[in-house]
């Protein structure tokens, strides 16, 4: 592959409330998702997100996520897929509305947080969500976990799918992400984080903790948005990329 | 004119709460404003509303208000212009989700109590939800009480708009409503009501509480869906229109 | 046992959405539980409820919910026990402002909903709840699910419980209610129900869906409040209790 | 007068969201306002600010606001004197349960941002919120901007009240605020400001802006939290009060 995806979360302020650095991020990613008021955001937030986001002809993204400002949509919540497939088709309207409204198109979809996580794994879910997004409008992309229940959802419902990995997680030797519980589920160096990321691009491979090799499809990579270190590593994975001859933009 | 539009508010219900008779009053009218989640409505109920009103091919608009559903919508809040035009974009967005994955085409925009009242007499507020209208989608057209600064606005934006009467209030010399805060601002006689109705489209003339003709434009006409009168007043409204060989039918 | 107390959920409604039939319950029942605006109610609900209620002289509960007015409550939500101690406390205080408003006392605190099926088996958080009715007011009775985790939390802390039975569920040996997946979950006719009852008081026993009687400690007995037949149910029981000369009082 | 309160508005942050700069503000002040989840706040942070000023040995108040999480509380909304009561008594409740958690004793209530304002200047409004505190609790003190309507209501309901003056605003020869839309309604000078609170200490006089001296009553002083100046001008009035013997401490 001679191009991949960077995305980040954006657009999670709220009212008084400022949160992450979007606009210098911005500068090193191809593709933002934009919190649509659920878990994060509100209308003059993401009316101001989205219109950066066009100024920079960065592909844009909703970030729909669980009914609850309090805890960031990352507590999970027992929904039906009726529920999600709702509250997707909600979100994602929402969000299309400032994006037209701003003269753009919206590019993808990208469930949050505990959403995101419940989607992988619940074939229901993944299910409801990937109809949802096709409901609403087919030619968007669906961006899931690299070979989740939701990639392979939006595949079975013909949708295009963007399978998605993260620079500074370890993986299992069947291509899972290492759980989060686990001491070795962060990857705390640049360089082996910078390293898996060209593996997963130029070989569809990545090194689990084991020291097996396993398969994954890397077509978008998350960049953490919070953190001091977030767009430091931002930048240097933008650079690394470009001195690879791998080009930046969304699929 | 040989046509009127009939516009009902529906989709008040809110998770286990159930507002209003739906179905049944969709028999009679032409077209639907549905609560967006400010003030009524969830996504669960759009969605299921929106499915009812394109079943019945009614002309489906949105029906955007404050961010208040304890109050519903009714308390007046101070929101700047920028705030209108922010919140006004989002709801028609997210009704326009369900209309999409359903299958049909948003229709048009009516703003709900507070802001209607509001938008009604403030210039900048009208100007605002125009130019959200317009920007969103100019193809909407924007409902709005007859004769004031919010048609006024969308007339000004190239908006088509749909001037707004009331069959049970009683208005002014100048074509205004009667204040509610007035003994004489409803009409409790169907018949006085009816005999209203068919002036104001038929003359485009409402005989004012001071006895005086006054000029009004009727486009559409509001039946309230509230009430344990309101079923039976849109049949008669229905019924009589059809004898007198007025169409009803959304502009 | 010759007394036994009948609760009942009220002020349930919301904003312009109206639920149950609170006064009309009241009548009936010894104690009720509040809805704290969490998951239904909102401070004028609360308000006037409670009013009502100390009226009626009946003993006042706070009815602490999930943050899900979406959802009623109803969904569960993995929370943390600090998280659930935190709005266990913020929703017995904001109920208490108005019972002290009114001149009484608060008497007791029962969780709502999907925080009561998960304080039920889950001991870490029926500690948390159990602590925080502890620290907010170590004179508050807890009700629980009779025999679960909750009540032995409160027990353990030192607190006063009421173990609360259903007059229309079924229950298993080990005297636990049968999941509502069971087609035998529900006891549908009137006189069965109230029989269960009579047992439940007098002998402290439950004859389980397989035949076999399962010991069960009955300290109040929870009367639904909706439906079209609660109110009918309501006068039976308690018309029932008073022919065998067991006094209606909460502990 | 040889003390004066420093009372500063606290617990603003929400979920993930942090906002102020409590800890170190504690240092200086003698009484907090803290924020009760309708316009800022959450349950997790309402008992850690609680804690925190416990500790301390502050002055705990309820700080209640519009229910207005996007609006932070500032947006002027139409409610009755009624809703104001609910709203009030609800947010005092809420806050209390934590203090009462927490071994403590609620000491003062301030009503926030809109809500202050409005109360400042509507009798009605006013009336109904000392009304609610009283009800409440009737050992409460009512802080209001001196020489309000909301003061007034509190001494007529019969409440300790305690008048607030601002460091960094001018007045006019009537002892009212100079309005924020006039170019000279701040003071930019940390000297002059300080020179004024000991004026309005020592005197119960204030310089309007006209030159006048104008009659002003100071119970307590405002201390803002946000801004980058707000700690350095907090060290700085509490260390010249301490230098002028006079006690900085809550009524």
């Amino acid at each position: 592959m001679n191009s991949v995806d960077l995305n980040c979360d954006m657009g999670e302020s709220f009212g008084t409330y400022s949160l992450g650095n979007d606009a210098a991020l911005m500068e090193f990613v191809s593709s933002v998702n934009i919190a649509c008021g659920f878990h994060a955001g509100d209308p003059g937030v993401m009316r101001d997100t989205v219109r950066l986001a066009l100024e920079k002809n960065l592909a844009i993204g909703a970030h729909p996520g669980l009914p609850d400002l309090t805890g960031f949509g990352r507590r999970v919540m027992e929904i039906s897929p009726r529920e999600a497939y709702n509250i997707v088709v909600y979100q994602i309207g929402a969000l299309d509305g400032f994006v037209r409204a701003g003269g753009g198109k919206l590019h993808h979809v990208k469930p949050h947080g505990a959403l995101y996580n419940m989607a992988a794994k619940d074939e229901q879910l993944a299910q409801a969500i990937a109809q949802a997004v096709k409901d609403t409008d087919p030619t968007l992309v669906l961006y899931g976990l690299s070979g989740s229940a939701l990639t392979i959802a939006g595949e079975n419902a013909g949708l295009n799918v963007a399978n998605e990995v993260f620079a500074d997680r370890t993986y299992q030797p069947d291509g899972t992400l290492t759980p989060r519980s686990r001491p070795d589920a962060l990857i705390h160096s640049d360089e082996v984080a910078l390293n898996q990321v060209i593996g997963m691009i130029r070989e569809g491979k990545v090194r689990a903790t084991n020291g097996q090799w396993a398969d994954i499809r890397a077509d978008t990579i998350c960049i953490h948005g919070d953190g001091s270190h977030a767009l430091e590593f931002a930048r240097k994975i933008a650079q690394m990329l470009t001195q690879q001859h791998i080009s930046i933009q969304a699929g």
